[in-house]
């Protein structure tokens, strides 16, 4: 099988499964509890905290929040941030954002609140000018994602931050970090982030668990009520296995960041390239720069992006057309949509996302069979003419 | 070491463990994602699913919710029935509930709720009468839990929902199952309940997930929004392997519950009967029927229960004092004090919460260790005239 959904999710690394079995068999105590067998459960969490504000260089342990996942994340920091201060109803984000985080801003506009969403340009970068003029008195939040999970394309967060810092201090600023995490280094304090979301299931921990920085100085409201857990922001017994698990993958994942800009960028591009030649009707939907180095996305033109999966996944080939959390539903990428891609690739484009565990031997069989399968599929497209006129045009 | 706090968490079953691992190692897909690779993590939450709804006896499985913990089916419940349904503003729940339920009444609270809180009998038993008037017209939720967690008292479920559904049955009734699963039978249907969480580390699943019930007459507001998972109930991307866990744990829980029924309250009687024997100035704190099978709650009187814990800790038992959830504040137990529990033994009251891993060596040896521990505090005691009056009373 060859692995190229990524940014879906991740195969757990082997050492981080070996973290978070102990506290799966023989240290299975409750954390909070009393006596002395609970001490190596607290501790996990403890350190793992550690690696966690390490991981995203937080100015304190004391501002990172256990949740389970990147959708939880997100929830807790714009339901958290607009139900601590609710007299202020206004909140800008981005007509890229992931579904986790766009559905909530549907949401909140149902309960009253006005959202603008800001757009992108056909590469996927951000309107600044627009951000800059839509910010107001009563802005509560900006929301912003630091890497599309589609594309790739990583927004200047630093230059965000400045932009709202100067029109409204007071406005909080959330980024959903969850396709940046592994891929490209991530300062809270250097990017002028309140709220950081990040997702284990992205960087090889596992499903299930995720984390939120808050800075000291932001305050919110819990989503989950009830225990003293989480310095009282989020309840529920914790997570141990898997909160031990988020923290050695941060670990590993600082480790091979090196690897991840270099050689996975390599294998990348090399991809990219190999498709892009030997695929008459292939186009990068992405600008090349200003990228995660593990994501590409090509449209194929005049055919249908699911026939495609189905012809790769007969080849043992993974790999996705938007969203998983979207997949299922027939509709074109909203990514793609913002970004304008014409309607001729809208429907046929693929993400391909790769990790540490991506090797030379999975890219160069791809590159060998992506022009088969599209050669196949050219033939039952009903768009034979337009497919002709592209093969002219390119041959 | 002698594991008597399965209230607070259990061990994991070695054959959810083993359910669970293949998902945490080669099947690893994204169970929304389109190719074939994800089948096997799709359809795990699939049996996974079916697993809850027989364990809990549901029409159908799309009654059941995987969430991530008994805290976020408790917040998912009741936060999703009042921000269903906006108009009615009056909520009724007991004095005696889990924190996670409390705390969350208690937030409402500020936000303009009312909430009425049932008082208990020196038994922990509910005062039905008190329900019955409670109930009105704009009362959008009962909340009940099935079992206490630290006295093990059970409420009568068919009972308290045939008085909401005569008083009026458009109130929504959410029980808190968390420890009645795999401690007595759960049937949904036959109680008449509108929703039900579970967490699944109070029955040898892990820590980090929990289901919940919503009949499909009950509409909800979802906690977490953002993907299409869990019918857009719930969104983030599926802890396939502890959703595997949970409803193994459930298929376990659901054989061994004779077992639970007759030997492991066996053993808890041995152990109660034991202790007071044995103890001058133990008293049991709860009614001896109308308990699950593994719990108990004694009072030591005049003597601090958290240096109980200490010393027992010492002889490798863990025992609590109270919630987990709560540990680490020096109140006494707000479920003893509804109680009525004398202050004398408020707070020296211990629980001990058995499971089918408890021993008979584990029971004997805290039977026969606990006269020597209390013997010590006992001296210590500030209260050394009243406890030679108890002596001499009961010698």
């Amino acid at each position: 099988m060859i692995y190229l959904d990524n940014n879906a999710t991740t195969k757990i690394d082997e050492r981080v499964l070996e973290e978070m079995l102990p506290y799966m068999k023989e240290e299975y105590a409750n954390p909070s509890s009393m006596y002395d067998f609970s001490r190596k459960a607290h501790n996990a969490i403890k350190e793992a905290r550690v690696k966690i504000k390490d991981f995203v260089n937080a100015s304190t342990e004391r501002e990172i929040i256990f949740t389970s996942c990147g959708s939880e994340s997100a929830n807790m920091a714009i339901k958290g941030v607009i139900g601590y201060n609710r007299t202020k109803r206004h909140i800008i984000t981005t007509k890229v954002e992931h579904p986790c985080v766009l559905n909530t801003y549907k949401e909140l506009e149902k309960q009253g609140y006005e959202v603008d969403y800001i757009g992108v340009n056909s590469s996927g970068e951000l309107d600044l000018e627009e951000l800059k003029n839509k910010i107001r008195k009563d802005t509560a939040l900006v929301s912003v994602m630091w890497a599309n999970n589609e594309t790739g394309v990583i927004f200047p967060i630093k230059e965000i931050s400045e932009i709202i810092k100067t029109r409204n201090p007071e406005t909080k600023f959330f980024v959903d970090g969850v396709q940046a995490a592994g891929k490209i280094p991530m300062d809270v304090q250097e990017n002028g982030i309140d709220l950081l979301g990040i997702s284990g299931h992205k960087f090889h921990a596992p499903k299930g668990v995720g984390a939120l920085y808050i800075n000291s100085k932001t305050s919110i409201l819990p989503l989950i009520t009830g225990g003293h857990q989480e310095r009282g922001l989020r309840a529920g017994t914790e997570n141990v296995p898997y909160i031990a698990g988020i923290g050695k993958a941060a670990e590993l994942a600082a480790d091979s960041l090196d690897y991840e800009l270099s050689e996975v960028k390599r294998l990348r591009d090399k991809l990219e390239t190999g498709i892009l030649s030997n695929v008459f009707n292939a186009r990068l939907n992405t600008s090349i720069t200003n990228r995660v180095p593990n994501t590409t996305n090509i449209g194929f033109e005049y055919i249908e992006g699911e026939l495609i999966l189905l012809h790769l996944s007969d080849l043992g080939i993974c790999a996705s057309s938007g969203s998983a959390c979207t997949s299922g539903s027939l509709e074109p990428s909203h990514v793609l949509r913002a970004m304008g891609t014409p309607f001729t690739s809208l429907h046929g484009s693929i993400r391909f996302s790769l990790s540490k565990y991506t090797t030379e031997a999975d890219i160069d069989f791809v590159i060998e069979h992506m022009p088969e399968v599209i050669y196949k599929l050219n033939k039952i497209s009903p768009f034979q003419k337009e497919l002709e006129h592209l093969k002219a045009c390119k041959g």
